[in-house]
């Protein structure tokens, strides 16, 4: 296993969690800023004592699996080379999770390698889990079309959101590592603040995974994250007008039924969750109710850096080698 | 001035806003649970070394008014108990708030003196100046009634609301002091949640004023309450589905119109305010847009323990006094 | 496996660690305050959904070992009831920690089982490792003396220690669930504050190992908590004025040698240890210093409820089983 | 007056002080980084809406006055400047605080403009009053000096320390805007640690002003600073042992006396000081106790950006001007 982009927050989880799997072994762990650190340095946290080095693509033959944590645009490329020597890669950044390349274009510009979008799979378990199980390519998905995606999926494939808006509530950890005054302690602690007003690049992934899962194109979203002084942890609150009166007994037998048997999933019906029960856990926990006024509330939460990344990272490279889909997940 | 239930955090700043006041004079402090014992003792941020008493509403006749920070229920016996002295009273509960004794029953139980809400004026400057002149009772708005309807009146004013969604964030001081395990450090910090989701007493608040605002009943409304590792502060994220198509520059307009010559409401134009730039002062700011979709985006920011409690009753009792209305929150 | 005391702070996390633990059976989880709630819903973060009971001494033949996580004081009585029906007890309070009763009456009153003093092994495996393996009830250490001992044993056995000031920094469930106004999050955040400074419970234990390391009295010894606006740490800072005159090279080959092999200590070379790195981690990581006036500097960095606490807890049990000493910590 | 260096922290609140000072007139705040900003644009905590411009010292001869709060070796020409145009000035950095300019050259490097020197007064108000009245040129102190000093003074002064160790906390305002990855909320959250234990710049500063105070050689001092997850303020805990036996008693009326009639310093006879409870004011705390083992502790406590920085600025300036040294730090 290579991990390519390990000095970055999900970059190093996913090193440290290779590091500590029964069944992989971390060949190498690279990084373009922090090459000839060892990982437990950069981040005390991780106890792995693998120096970080300059990736060479072309010695890669080595292994047969990469995870790649590379921020969007300088992705592509080192997924197309890892790729072309046969590994079968995890992709963290947002270069193959939209299926149309002109939507990616519209969010994030020209995209590198438009020749993998074919064989790439959305990697969200719960919803494609066996077309990652035959997967060589898997495009993570973001931290908060994670959350969303699960926290809805049930009401949109029983065709019930006329609209909905999503408030979503992030810790810092999900904006990267630095990002300067914007995102020091001083900035943040005891701060709140909605940001991206004007749009979310996660709102085209969202759209896309209701559209697909409703069969038809996706409801009216609005989609409005905010940050909390919070290291590790996400939130989204979806207010969703149903398209016919529903109750919270129909919603939850929903919920319930698509989600029975998921490891990682668990639906509360007594309270809705909160950050820190899911905090160092590859978990979603999620609640859903009706209120007096029949609109449906739905919370989802979920650590940004495990099933929002890293987590769900060796989730899919488990069901990718065939192996037990939980290991090294414990 | 009397400060009744000065030992709770909104009465204890209350106390000392008073305390510093140029123009008013804290006679007494009292305190059901504390009395005997210095505020600046029991809250040392609070730099007012007098010491808390038993309330004994007899002998307030020395004083002009008085400010009552009881829990909802009790404070209505004390404010008519000071009221038949001839005080004038502003009180922080919940007591007369609420219009019809009904919808208070429904959401408190019997109100204990309902002969006085005939007098009360609901405590809201920006909506009820005049009023509030001539009142000798007036019911401090709740927190997130004060920053909900200060974000949504220049569109309830325009009957603009077809339904919103209001996403409210608040830091813990709203909760009061204690509490116990729920709010203590370790439950809360580095943790986000929703509660109250099966209805919030300030609900019918803000139903109330955006109907008494649109001239109708009160549009479709859906209230959600979620709790921060923040002490002082609050934001509410209002997403309002337009009773007719309008654009930014439209809506723009009516808030900086409503709110011209406003002291203390503040319209930003760029970005959304966060929670920390209003801490420690009376100060909303607001921020209004609409969303690709035709979605209002309407957020809005207040300290909780100031413009959402102590802080709005001294520029109530400014009024009421015939002072600058401004005077003593600098 | 019972555990006693299941609902509080450090006994919730060491049924947690039992119940993942894979050579140990959790048989029952008992608590005095929340009997008929599960450890999964009154701490959502350990995933343990076996319902706490009332404590049944007597029922307790099925069982072979028993961690007890009650106050002191409580503590003792439940210790001789289940040493009395044969049980291997680890007692997490603090009744069976002074080896001198008359030091314990000092400081918390008459011990109420005093005939077990003579059995109880202090329980720090890098100082007591043989006496625990063939202990049939052992005290564990305080967070407070674990840290510090841990921090100043190499120095302490070299008799270099001519006084010494500790300057102990706790996160805040060090102090336990619970704790009203004092312990609330809008007391203790963005809050320090020393506490316990005329006399802190931990100072004779500290004293005791510190005197039994030296082969004579303790060294003149000060110590002095802080709470800090953390959940879950520890930081001890040791100010060391020598018995001789030292360098730092000497110091730091005294404590490679001590701590040589040792799987949960961590001698830094390099750079003082923080909290957060040990965090969830049955770590101590300790530095050493001399600086340019000759004192020593030493600092150690413990969870408090890790190795301060149910994480040493099970060290001892797998010591006291004759199993791995490690397993179920990793 | 001219605030140099506005958009800093501790820049920032001294332009908010000017702003809102009855007696005094922000005609420019300047910044290297961010002119052509607004203040409040910046840091929306403070409400100065004036924009920053880049500094013109040869402009500077229509002001009386400037603080200066550029970083050490940048001050020292700018300071130059304005002295030659006559303007009086308070300086932030450490250019001009140590009398002996080769302690300064071991800890800074070569100072610019050491014909200053001479003119200079350290602007600690409690120890050098009257100098600070007649000078033109005040060396505001370090945080860490202000605290440290204040709380020893009064056993300085009496000859009663024999040595010490100051162990420092502070909160990340300390450390100044930005700081990349170290001063990140993720790096901070949950955390505390060490730093600059091979000797901080702060030590000289606090030594030359206990040889001062002792009129002899400075005591030998250990100072150690510790970061903590808070934003504005500090703490010291200093552990002295005394040159002779004293007693609580004994010590407590040295402080008593030498601080009486002090508006900013408040001596507390019953407890140790928060953090919190001087935050935002200019008010320095302390608490001084003798243990059982004869050792003296004295803990004092201030916010680092008022007392430690910009407050004492508005302080030494009040003072240079003539006026009531309190205005504009109520």
């Amino acid at each position: 296993m290579i991990v390519a982009g390990a000095s970055g927050l999900a970059g190093a989880l996913a090193a440290d969690l290779v590091w500590h799997h029964p069944k992989l072994e971390l060949a190498r762990a690279s990084s373009r800023s922090d090459a000839g650190t060892r990982i437990c340095d950069l981040h005390p946290r991780h106890r792995v004592p693998m120096e970080l080095t300059e990736l060479d693509v072309d010695a890669a033959t080595d292994c047969d699996a990469a995870i790649v944590a590379y921020p969007h645009g300088a992705a592509a490329p080192v997924v197309a080379g890892l790729r072309e020597l046969g590994l079968i890669v995890v992709d963290l950044s947002a270069d193959f999770r939209l299926r149309d390349p002109n939507v990616y274009a519209d969010w994030y510009g020209e995209l590198a390698a438009p020749e993998l979008l074919g064989e790439a799979v959305y990697g969200l378990p719960e919803l494609y889990r066996d077309k990652i199980r035959s997967a060589e390519l898997v495009a993570n998905p973001g931290c908060y079309p994670t959350a969303t995606i699960l926290t809805l999926a049930p009401l949109a494939a029983a065709g019930l959101i006329a609209d909905v808006v999503v408030d979503a509530k992030s810790g810092v950890s999900g904006a990267g590592r630095g990002g300067g005054d914007r995102l020091s302690f001083v900035s943040l602690t005891e701060n709140a603040m909605p940001y991206g007003t004007a749009g979310h690049r996660h709102e085209p992934e969202i759209a896309q995974e209701l559209a697909a899962l409703s069969g038809s194109s996706a409801p009216p979203l609005t989609f409005v994250p905010h940050l909390l002084p919070i290291d590790q942890g996400e939130l989204v609150s979806c207010y969703v007008r149903p398209a016919r009166e529903v109750d919270a007994e129909e919603v939850r037998a929903l919920y319930a039924e698509r989600y029975a048997g998921e490891e990682w999933v668990e639906v509360l019906d007594e309270r809705p969750p909160s950050m820190r029960e899911v905090r160092e856990s590859n978990l979603c926990r999620i609640h859903v109710d009706v209120d007096r006024g029949g609109r449906i509330l739905a919370f989802g939460s979920i650590d940004n850096l495990w099933k929002g990344a890293a987590g769900q990272a060796i989730q899919n490279l488990n069901l990718m080698l065939g192996i037990d889909e939980n290991l090294g997940l414990g």
